[in-house]
């Protein structure tokens, strides 16, 4: 009984500065997604397990949190399980609303997933994920406004982003291209690694995966790709002529980056991008930190059929996803955080007795007619202990009332940053306020 | 494969609607909040089993939703189950982090919470709880507070309430002087149904329950208490005037009420008030809508243990809990949302060629550096369908974007409602906007 209590591995608490920096985060994206006319909607944390299962690979299912059926008709109860991602949970609300929907729907969705993955730093095994999409259009203007997005959204946050463009059509023409394209996965999955393990490997990787010498060294030209993102795709453009999957990606990539050629964020077309998901069938996206080692912090991409898997083909659609948990470290080490978080107190009345006490309670009732946001110390304790509370909140004032205060009909606004105390009326105080 | 997906019995998708008149409720009341320097946090959707066990009652237990283990040692890691509420996890996280927490702690919480209840109309099985409490002071200023953030969230909302104010020390006090001690829980279930069942049927099941002729007898004038809260007081104060802890009762709800007397919401002394939960110890609070009927809206009280199941003794604390379904319910019934829903686009640009549309690009650039929320028809589609889009989506105006306006430098402006088109440029509609 008197042992600690605890939460399971992989799950966390979060405390009030976390909450507000979270709040920061997700309230500065909200209001972006705002100009771009995104419409919030949520969806259950347990679908059915015949939703989820087979959606995310043979791994994907091991990874799923079962919920045990309780009580009468357990066996009879269809099993459920918790909701692994937003899309799967999305491409099933699409078609299971489609009657109300107005399309070109625009949603963004902001909700916790679970996943049973070993715990690891900075692993869990319930994290939030947010995304934005844009369904029903396969119009390249969408992946526009997606850029825009990211840019507002991180000019905002203060941290300075590249973004890395790809398409999945221009890696399927490349699997063409060198002959091997039923091999389009062993090859992405192999390049993605680029950065991390170098070319030798990345070679060696694709000769154990059983591609050709042949095809290898067809390769090579396009992992050395250099120059700007209109010579690279001028390359690939040649290199892929005959080719007709990759000139249609060719194409699409040329219209996103002409649509985009105003936008200040850095752009880098980067043939290597994969991001190892299926669904993607067109422009991948990736954003990375300029100033901190985190890998990628925001990603997403063009899917043709996404709700075909629950019955409704052809609908197409670009999304992309923040990864909260990842802003939320690199603004830490950044340091980027407002030094004034979200709705924090304002003032503290500490007062030293009890009739103090209820003169504190009618001021600070004007005070929040003003819309001031205060605290009274709720019961007449030590002046130590009342301003070591407001210490450990980090209230920039304290109002301390004793006997001369009521007298006069004033109170003694103490500056906890300064330290300085001066007298001061109630309109003086919520003037200064 | 053409099966219409759906979701769990007891679930529900919100929408865009449902979903900014949730934002709506929420913020209104996070709003409030900030006010009197709440803070908020969040815990974990799953707790160990050991900490959801024994909490709830007999029933309770069977009403959690357990978690299967997964993957390797699936036998060794413990059992883990969804919460079921707020307030044992808040005691868990109280109990776990109380190093790191200055107290008196004033924190909310808004999240779902799940229960295995057989689904019907009105009771589901996720569904939001949002919880605001003071813990770690026993001063009744808290309680004022509480009282005046239910003032103040119902006024923004434009919900006439009353609030219900009771004291479970009374309620010991009343078992105490009819001469059934032990039998207060059978005593406040059955006269929690008076509005319901009548007095003759409270009656009879008090008799049921095992209390003798003589202290029914006893409890009538007790439940025929009429007149002003000072009135009921004055007479209640009388009766149990030889019993400590119904006196205590008595002065502890005589103070809540002189702190309470500026207030402008009703607050009636009702004695038939018990709100079923067995850790209440001090104030019961219960507020209820008086133009719809719905039951309570809002409720909660005094605990002073509640951490001792986790082994902390002694925390006093009170808190209330407002019930985001039934306010949602209320705001529908009564047509109290706002017209302009948060955050809605206020303009659509309808382009007819791939020129015009990348003019309208341009413009809803600059649109939205002045902060307007603006949305661009993604392809040059027929007039009609996009007009139609406008409509389902209530989007008051329209950017129409055609030949003569690219040459002229401006759109022609079509209000929604009116129907009226004027043509504009771009600062004429910036500040019209």
């Amino acid at each position: 009984m008197a042992q600690k209590p605890n939460i399971p591995k992989g799950t966390r608490d979060f405390g009030p500065l976390e909450m507000a920096r979270r709040n920061y985060i997700f309230s500065t994206i909200r209001s972006v997604f705002a100009l771009y006319g995104f419409q919030q909607i949520e969806t259950p944390s347990m679908e059915l397990m015949s939703t989820l299962m087979g959606k995310y690979g043979e791994e994907g299912d091991k990874l799923l949190f079962r919920i045990l059926n309780s009580g009468e008709k357990a066996n009879e109860a269809p099993e459920k399980g918790l909701r692994y991602d937003l899309t799967v949970p999305f491409a099933r609300y699409i078609v299971q609303h489609r009657e109300e929907i107005a399309f070109p729907f625009r949603r963004y969705q902001i909700q916790p997933v679970w996943r049973a993955d070993r715990p690891q730093k900075g692993r869990y095994r319930e994290f939030y994920q947010c995304d934005v999409d844009v369904i029903g259009t396969d119009s390249l203007v969408s992946e526009l406004e997606l850029i825009q997005i990211v840019e507002e959204v991180y000019k905002r946050l203060g941290i300075r982003v590249c973004l890395h463009l790809n398409n999945r059509k221009i890696l399927a023409g490349i699997a063409e291209f060198i002959g091997a394209p039923d091999k389009i996965i062993d090859i992405t999955t192999a390049i993605d690694k680029l950065d991390k393990i170098g070319l030798d490997n990345v070679n060696k990787e694709l000769s154990e995966r059983g591609l050709s010498n042949d095809a290898i060294a067809k390769l090579q030209p396009i992992l050395a790709l250099q120059g700007s993102n209109d010579e690279k795709l001028a390359t690939i453009a040649d290199l892929l002529k005959a080719n007709e999957i990759g000139s249609k990606g060719v194409e699409e990539t040329r219209t996103v980056l002409d649509l985009a050629k105003d936008q200040t964020l850095p752009i880098e077309l980067d043939l290597t991008l994969a991001r190892g998901l299926n669904y993607y069938t067109g422009t991948i996206f990736e954003v990375k930190a300029l100033d901190a080692q985190i890998g990628s912090i925001t990603g997403g991409g063009r899917y043709d059929n996404l709700t075909g898997i629950f019955g409704l083909p052809n609908v197409s659609g670009v999304g992309i996803s923040f990864g909260a948990d990842r802003i939320y470290d690199v603004l830490t080490e950044l340091n980027l955080y407002p030094a004034s978080m979200l709705d924090a107190t304002q003032i503290l009345f500490a007062a030293f007795g009890d009739d103090e006490l209820r003169y504190a309670l009618k001021w600070a009732k004007q005070l929040r007619e003003a819309n001031i946001r205060v605290e009274v110390y709720p019961e007449p304790a030590k002046m130590k202990k009342q301003m070591s509370y407001a210490d450990a909140k980090a209230i920039p004032f304290v109002a301390i009332v004793g006997g001369n205060e009521m007298q006069s009909n004033t109170v003694m606004l103490k500056n906890m940053t300064t330290g300085e105390q001066t007298q001061v009326t109630i309109e003086q105080l919520i003037n200064k306020l």
